[in-house]
């Protein structure tokens, strides 16, 4: 069973409710990936009987550090339409026996029909073929990086906090889970929640991060991301706006083949 | 009383519990401006007693048409924390008899401090001042284009739906509320919902659409909207993936002086 899969396996409790857990393969440095989080609260309304279509908008808000340990998810479809549906879903923990809220969510859902389709967004040119590009040392990293195959274009974690500030954030890679899985809606939240916090590439020194809002919309449907599989894909991210204790980012998954999968946008709180 | 100010006048009527109705001055061809309702969304938080510091992030999901008449909004700060605020925040209705959520929003509040500060997004340059633009004709529009000022540099609302594709939606203009009122966090977040649906500015044809979700980062705090006053801002919208009925926008609002006011993104639903 992929890591990505234990991560997300959540047990239904009663008729909104599921328990999960954090799982050690997805550690950060101190708690677990947002990413996984993000992919859980998504889970938890996938899973969920009276789903209907497929995802559309995910924004997920972290309230509070996540601690190792059990998670209950609280999924609820607060809305179903003809074609859409709305969910309010919320990560609940017991830490120290006190009951709390540490991440919420929104969602919604669709069926889909095919109408006329076209991509404005650029997909960056001349990259190379992700086996022409090494993949990122992940030695020394927490366990969540060592889950993905990063191959950077542009924009890599810096290599050491030098300190030399550079003019822009923007990175270019490939990337897919580690060891490979075909790629499925809750590995595309957490692939959103993925790009590394802005301010590393940027200022190239230590501070202190973690996100606090991370929106994705899924623009493709299950039968695209069929076809990419197992491979690579391209993201790109870049920061926009840095300001008292709260930067924004933003970021792109495209395919191999020039779809963009999904777009992804995050509020971060810092502290230098 | 500015129209804005009557629009997102609400009455507490218990300790989460605050009515608003939808306001003639702000109406859409069918029901109203999402703006507006999502002004009062963010509103009733920041009316709430036991609110904690400033907007940062705010998430609507438009669940159903909004109906002219009352509209009951629930706000519960679900997590408090030293220096942040996660809010879950619901509109209902009563329709035909029946009872039922017409929005969700999510908003994160903070105290902010002052850090290291940037603007990696690049502002438009050589934008001729508002003086030098004409006004949008709002002659024949629904009422909430007639309560901005919108002076189009580029990508204005089709004079004509001509059907004539244009290579991209991108649009850049000033604007600020009509008549003046002096900028705050509610009036940010209905001019984060002005930008016209980009399906519109590249098609040049008649579609039915509807945003879903919407989401915008405060970058500015109250010391930084009180330097705007009741001068125009300068908007910038682009749309980035069309594909199988929605599409998502991506918009910047500025300062006159450079300052990223806030950054707004947004996914919607087209039938063409």
């Amino acid at each position: 069973m992929h890591p990505l899969d234990e991560a997300i396996a959540l047990r239904s409790t009663s008729r909104h409710e599921f328990m999960g857990a954090t799982h050690p393969a997805y550690a950060n440095m101190v708690g677990p990936f947002g990413g996984t989080t993000a992919a859980q609260l998504l889970q938890a309304a996938l899973l969920h009987p009276e789903r209907l279509g497929e995802p559309l908008a995910l924004t997920v808000n972290f309230a509070a550090p996540v601690a190792d340990g059990e998670i209950r998810f609280v999924a609820r479809p607060v809305r179903t339409n003809r074609s859409t549906q709305h969910w309010i879903i919320e990560a609940h923990q017991t830490v120290h026996d006190t009951e709390g809220v540490v991440a919420t969510a929104t969602a919604v859902f669709a069926v889909r029909r095919e109408t006329w389709s076209n991509v404005e967004a650029v997909m960056p040119a001349n990259v190379p073929a992700p086996d022409a590009v090494p993949r990122m040392l992940v030695k020394g990293m927490p366990p969540w990086p060592q889950r993905y195959d990063m191959r950077f274009v542009e924009g890599a974690f810096p290599a050491a906090f030098d300190e030399q500030e550079q003019a822009h954030s923007r990175s270019t890679l490939w990337l897919r889970d580690e060891p490979p899985r075909a790629l499925d809606f809750a590995s595309l939240a957490a692939l959103s929640d993925s790009f590394f916090p802005r301010i590393y590439i940027r200022r190239r020194r230590r501070a202190m991060i973690g996100t606090v809002s991370l929106t994705t919309y899924f623009h493709a449907d299950s039968a695209l991301l069929a076809q990419i599989g197992t491979r690579h894909v391209l993201g790109v991210a870049k920061a926009l706006n840095y300001r008292h204790g709260y930067f924004d980012q933003t970021g792109e998954l495209w395919s191999p083949e020039g779809q963009l999968l999904a777009s992804t946008h995050q509020l971060v709180y810092f502290k230098d």
